[in-house]
């Protein structure tokens, strides 16, 4: 088991947008059941499943396996719940941690959030000028909510 | 994505026990629901995760990966619904098919079906003499329902 510990924000300007590299996402859940999640997700020419636990606080016990990626494709068209989550991911390096800001699509479009993993509940790190509010606990933000209740109908 | 072709039966006697090879099953299930059915499951000292999409008669979408013995364990203990099911599976080859006895224990104990795998569902097969009456379209004997309703409460 890996242990993942990840804060997630609200991003308050365009500004992150000159940084960093990007790809498209496309995700789908399995199972969307808080405690029995199972994802499964393409990025770029990469498939995996990924399943998370319970959440406690910003942590969540994380098994994430590599899968061939006609297996990815088929597991999100004929098993997965829909609508899919497509989003681009845009990967910001900055003051030695790795930001990720997903920029959702189709449904959740409108909707920006930057996140952070790290090595320990307790690790600081700088907030970069375009961090918004934190919603690590807010479940109306987790990609699993997303598919049942997307922003558009928030 | 593999395809199960799989028809279950019940069994009438004991007269396949001096037949085969037995291992103890130990498996449980992150989704449960008919369509996403996300199984794990340790068989002797290997651990896999099994995605079974909708079923149509007696044929399914499989999508299989092997996964360290650890990770299953874990997946079993802290992400699986309980109760799991236990059983054994006694492997029996005869008239060049394989049959797979389960005897189940812990709740779903007195329950005995017997499984064989299929090329095609027009495939032929010799009935042994044990073989009972065809349960594969009743899901109560699927193991993803006997954990929500185990046989002892039938």
């Amino acid at each position: 088991m890996g242990k993942e510990i990840e804060r997630k924000f609200l991003v308050t300007s365009d500004a992150w947008r000159s940084e960093g590299q990007s790809s498209l996402l496309r995700q789908g859940y399995i199972s969307a059941e808080p405690g029995r999640i199972v994802r499964v997700r393409i990025d770029g020419d990469h498939g995996c499943i990924t399943i998370k636990g319970m959440a406690s606080g910003a942590s969540c016990g994380e098994w994430e396996y590599p899968v061939p990626l006609q297996d990815a494709a088929e597991l999100l068209d004929q098993v997965c719940e829909k609508p899919l989550i497509e989003k681009y991911r845009h990967r910001i390096a900055r003051d030695g941690v790795l930001w990720e800001v997903d920029e959702f699509l189709g449904e959740n479009a409108g909707l920006v959030v930057a996140e952070i993993e790290l090595e320990s509940e307790e690790q600081s790190f700088v907030h970069p000028d375009w961090l918004g509010e934190e919603v690590t606990e807010d479940r109306r933000y987790a990609n699993a909510s997303l598919i049942r209740k997307p922003f558009s109908q928030w």
